[in-house]
């Protein structure tokens, strides 16, 4: 069942190790049927030389597997969580990327310094609030999709504008449209987050861009009066056009 | 029409992935005629791996579509700017590698700290002010080109002398005699800025390189005295020789 | 003898290069034969690229040359002393990978502050005291694994679960079940070490990771509890599951 | 003429990109000869990729051209005052590799942090003074080989212990026994320079290294007491095994 999102959902695992982001089997990609809202993911713990298509495993929207013969990602409840509660997006990515990495670790949020950041996300990358002793020893990972949701909503973030997060003392999660968006996301914040580590070297106390080239960069790419690439629907996978 | 500029134009587009200056598709080259003063660009959001020197687009001085099936990039109407104001210069590249972009995201020129910035730009490289909220909603990219002449009037500035500017919370933009050329000088900004970058870190007051050792470096490769290299002509493509 | 042993140690020492933990002939890696106690080692400044199996040298528990052609590793006086005093571990990694040993070099060990650090190590990566000039003059190699020791038995750690040391002003050793165990934890070892760096620069007054996030990812994949992978001891060579 | 002398130059020349050492023609190695006192050395501005072996200039001890239709690198006379006063080295090798030229450009010397340091620089790699305004205008490249004879002059220095330099806003130059061993000796100090510079960031009051351990990890592969590797003479080329 669902071969074509298998496919899809395996290559996009493949591009981790492709773009730099993963080390080992530290990553894992989910892509979402619209149709059935059943997720297909990664298997926990599988070298990606070896990975194929039909080993990745199908759960249903609460985290149950369907089919498959491997134990899906053990950060499946995290994915779980977030297809929940961001309902217009159809992958998730999780890497331990080395310069997200490194922010989440400092328990910061990544500021919006330019337009290469803006012309993905509209604002700081936020990082999310520590888990408390009990929500680490209870469904730990469902309570670190939790805590990405209440991030977004105390942030009053809208998960199109901003398809990435930090979590604190972890590492980052991206999404978008797909699952290949999803992986695009997460290689540009890894990108964005190692520009801005060193700016702020330059300048510690660097303030965030002005709002109206963040605004007139993001809706440069995204929403009704996109006007960059050649079709507006290639352009930036991982974003609905209209806002 | 202009064939051969195509091909130089899109082979020029080709070195930045091969130099490690653009990620995904984001970069762009151009080329000037200088017969008739029209530019080749590369087009909007296409990938590296299967653009063709055919797809390349070419417009009037005005920046007006002469030929080509694709939308040209959208950085175009900075190109149009620089080529008008610069009369000199026969190639432009824009990118967002990643330490010159740290330098423009902090907003800060780039101080002359080395040899290595002294064998191609003579002093300090400096970032454009930020543009207003009026110049950004209006003809966006052309403001950009218009900062970028007005930081050169400003600082009294020679084109050929400092073929490369960073514009701020954005990234670099490089010149030269022509496409390649051009090229050449962005991959140099990439490396003297990363230096410069860390260079700072073991000493956050180091002043400037002395006047005379950039003067003796700058003049050693450009300009009538000049001695390093083969032949005059094959040093140091992307500045005049005589000043 | 131990033809086995030579093998799985010559690949290991193999892995190095491929890993990006050595240049030139910088590292070493040896695995203990648990049925006698052997040590099998990489020879003394041979280059990976001719090295062959043949070439490891055998040394008993004291480090006397059993069978080999070619000099041991002038470190194996310190791989001796970590056998005999961490008797459950099987295989020993030394290099001068780049992040470890910025951080021996600045006499630090490395705070737990993310996940990727708690998967592998549960707690600080420590840093030995520095050695008199007695002990650097006699047996110096033979010291520095028993600063390794006292360093252990001073922080009341366990080799199991912190499977890696920093020894000041020198590099990095890593340990684990056999030879290629201890060449993954020294790999990882040198991961965390860069992220460690740069999340402190972001906030140089970082406390470490919360302890009970840091249990919980560590007994995630280590000891009885452990649910991450697809079989339990495929798992994390390098620590026994049972504690 | 020496045509063996070539091919060891060129050689060594080739191995500088494939090092990391040098971006495009940055970058020079020459060789002499204990017999006559005659130094060959890359032509100046010529791509790695297509210099052949007998495009190697022959000089005299004076720098006079003997041999070769090219122009000799335009650094030639710094190599030859370095020759002059250097009496036992054998190559030379100048770069702008990045993270020697960090430290150049913060006109401070690499102190000596760690065990890799002292296994080829018996203490901190100095950094010239600045040359003078004079200096800088007339025999420019001969007074940058003056300011590292007078900087290991008023150091106390011996070129055999300390086998490279940094000049002041410029870049590294590094020596050894013949043009390989340089090479060699350049890769390390590029090494060296990286850590030093992050183990800083760290601490950046931290110490030299103690003294004894310095001693102890250079006299342990150069001297005769030296037990590192399978043969004395293979060890490490760069320095005479006796002072």
């Amino acid at each position: 069942m669902l071969e074509q999102l298998k496919e899809a959902v395996w290559a996009a695992n493949l591009e981790l190790p492709r773009l730099g982001l993963v080390d080992f089997t530290w990553g894992n990609v989910s892509g979402r049927d619209p149709a059935t809202g059943s997720i297909v993911i990664k298997p926990s713990g599988v070298p990606y030389e070896t990975m194929k298509a039909g080993d990745m495993v199908v759960v249903d929207a609460e985290g149950r597997v369907i089919e498959g013969a491997l134990c899906p990602s053990s950060d499946l409840p995290t994915h779980v969580e977030l297809y929940r509660h961001f309902p217009s997006i159809g992958g998730i990515v999780h890497t331990h990327s080395s310069w997200a990495t490194v922010w989440a670790q400092a328990c910061r949020g990544i500021p919006a310094l330019g337009t290469t950041h803006a012309d993905y996300f509209h604002g700081e990358i936020p990082c999310t609030r520590p888990l408390s002793e009990a929500q680490t020893a209870h469904r730990y990972e469902a309570e670190t999709g939790l805590s990405i949701v209440a991030r977004f909503r105390e942030g009053n973030l809208d998960p199109e504008n901003v398809p990435a997060v930090l979590v604190a003392n972890h590492g980052p999660f991206a999404w978008g449209a797909d699952a290949h968006a999803a992986t695009h996301n997460a290689a540009v914040l890894e990108l964005v987050a190692r520009m801005a580590m060193f700016s702020l070297r330059i300048d510690p106390n660097l303030p965030p861009m002005p709002q109206h080239l963040l605004d007139r960069h993001f809706f440069r790419k995204h929403g009704p009066g996109a006007y960059y690439g050649q079709i507006r629907h290639q352009m930036t996978a991982g974003q609905k056009t209209v806002k």
